[in-house]
C-alpha cells in the first residue's frame, strides 16, 4: 500500500543541482526540492541574475516566496521584498516580476513554493506557457541526462 | 483582524441559485457554495443534461467529485463513475467529460471540489479559456444581478 | 518514481464496507473512501442513527460537510444543517455533534472531508481520543479481516 | 465581501519580533509571519540555541522545514538536516527534536511551514499541550502587549 512509502524525511540542497530554465531564460537557475505528483505543489530555490525580464504570469493557486538574499518587486504592487522577507500571493493573482538591482552580488536567491500552476501570460492576456510540477520533472530530468547526474526522485515522500 | 470574521457556518443549498455556465454551454447548471478567494479552491454542485459535450479541459491542482445522480466518465479513462462514488482527480491531469446517458432522468448530478483552475484546451493544447474562484464569483454576481437575487458572500467563512 | 503510480481514478462507494466506529460508537457506521497517508486528509461518509451522543471534538484543520439526508447541528452554533447544504469548519474550532431528530428513516447521512485530525475532549478539555488517516485505515483494515474482505488500498491515488 | 480584503503582499521580517515560546522553553525564539486562521497553516522562523530539550510531538499535517543556519535532527531518524536542506513531514508522524551542536553560533535557525497542529505528547503518549495558529496568535499578542509593539494582522492576506 502506498503508505508504506510515506515517511518524514531530508532533502539535502547541496545534493540538488541549479538546472537553468530552459527555453525562457537560461540564466535564471532552479533548484528543485519537491515535486507533488498528487496535489501540484512544487518547492524550487529560485536564483535570478540583475538585468532579467520575465513576461507576466498568473498563479492558480498560492504561491510563498522567502527570499534568502537580494530584492525584488511586482511591477503592479508598491512593496518590496528584501532578505528574511515572506510573500504570500493569493489564487488567481497575476503579476510581472522584477528584481531589484542593488548590492553587489548581482542576483537574488528566493525559496518559492508553488501550489499549482504558473501560466505566462502574452500582451492580450492569452495563456502561452505553463509551469507546473510536470514540466519541473522534465525539465530536470533532461538535465540530469544531460550531465550525466544520478536523478534523484522528487515526487516521492521519504 | 480577518480572525474574527472566521466560524464554522452552514451554507444552505435551497438558498443557491442554479447558474447556468454561460457562455459555454447553457444547459449545464451550477450552484456555487464557497468560492475561497486565498487559495482558489471551490466548492459548486454540477447538474448536466445529457447530450452535452465539452473540450478536453486541464486542471491546475486536484478534484474530488462526489456523483449524486447519473453516471459520467472521461474519455481517456477505461472506468465510470456512477451515484456514490468518489473520483480523485490528480493535479496537471487532461481529459474529456461525457456523460453516460442512461436512467430517466435526463441529466447527471455531481458536487465538486476544486482546487486552482480548470483550463479549456482547443485541439492543439493551446488554453482558450479558464475557470477559476474570480470567474465562478462573477458569473454568480451577474446571475443574481440580472435575476434580482441578493448575492450570498460565498467568499467568506462565517 | 513515485508519480507512476498517480493517475485519475474512481472510488466505487458500492465497492466499500461500512465500518462501525469503534470502540466509540459501535451504531455509528463509516465508510472511508480515501486516506492521504501525505497530507493526512481523508474522505468518509457517516451514517448516525438518531440517539447518538458524541463528546465535544476540536479539528486541527478544516471539515468539509455535505448532508446527504437528515439534519444535524452543533450545540455551539445556532445553524441546522440539511439535505443539500455544505458545512465549512474552519480549523482549530471546538463543538459538539447532534442529530437533530426529524423524519422517519432514523438516521442522517453525511459525506465528509477532514484535514488533519479530529481530537476528542474531555469535559477538562483533555483531548482523550484522535482520528485521523492512521486511525481510520487501522479501523478499516481490522474490519476487513474480521469480515474477511479484500482490502483496496486507499492510501493510493491511482 | 471577503474578497475585496485578500490581495499578494509581502510580510517584512524585520518588522516582527522575536517571541519566546513561553511557557516550554523561553530560550526558543519565534518570528511569526503568516498565522491562517481558515486552513490553520502557520509560517514561523525559530531560534533554537544548543542544549534545547523539546518532548516528543505529533504532526496532525505536513511541516516543510528549510534550515537556514545550523544543524538539527529527530532521534527516531538516521538523517541530519542542515543549512539549504528540506524537510518534509508527513501527516500524522512523531518524533523528538534534537539540535546538533555544531560550529561556533551556539544556535541553528529554521523556516517552519505547519499544517495544523503540533501535540506535545508525554511519556504515555498523551497530549499535554498543543501549538496551532490560536495558541500562537496569543502568544504574538501577549509577546506584543507585553511590550509595547503595535501587533500586525498575521490572519489577513493583504
Amino acid at each position: 500500500m502506498l503508505y508504506k512509502q510515506v515517511d518524514t524525511a531530508v532533502i539535502d540542497g547541496e545534493s540538488l543541482p541549479w538546472v537553468p530554465l530552459v527555453p525562457y531564460a537560461d540564466n535564471i537557475l532552479l533548484k528543485y526540492y519537491k515535486l507533488d505528483p498528487i496535489r501540484g505543489d512544487w518547492i524550487v530555490m529560485m536564483r535570478t541574475p540583475f538585468g532579467v525580464e520575465l513576461p507576466r504570469h498568473h498563479h492558480t493557486g498560492t504561491v510563498i516566496v522567502y527570499t534568502i538574499e537580494g530584492k525584488w518587486r511586482y511591477k503592479e504592487h508598491d512593496w518590496v521584498a528584501g532578505p528574511g522577507s515572506i510573500v504570500y500571493e493569493t489564487a488567481a493573482s497575476s503579476h510581472t516580476f522584477e528584481v531589484v538591482e542593488e548590492g553587489e552580488s548581482g542576483y537574488m536567491t528566493t525559496l518559492v513554493q508553488v501550489s499549482g500552476e504558473l501560466l505566462f501570460l502574452d500582451e492580450d492576456d492569452k495563456v502561452f506557457a505553463s509551469e507546473n510540477w510536470k514540466t519541473s520533472l522534465q525539465r530536470y530530468l533532461d538535465y540530469c541526462e544531460a550531465n550525466e547526474i544520478e536523478p534523484q526522485d522528487l515526487t516521492a515522500f521519504n
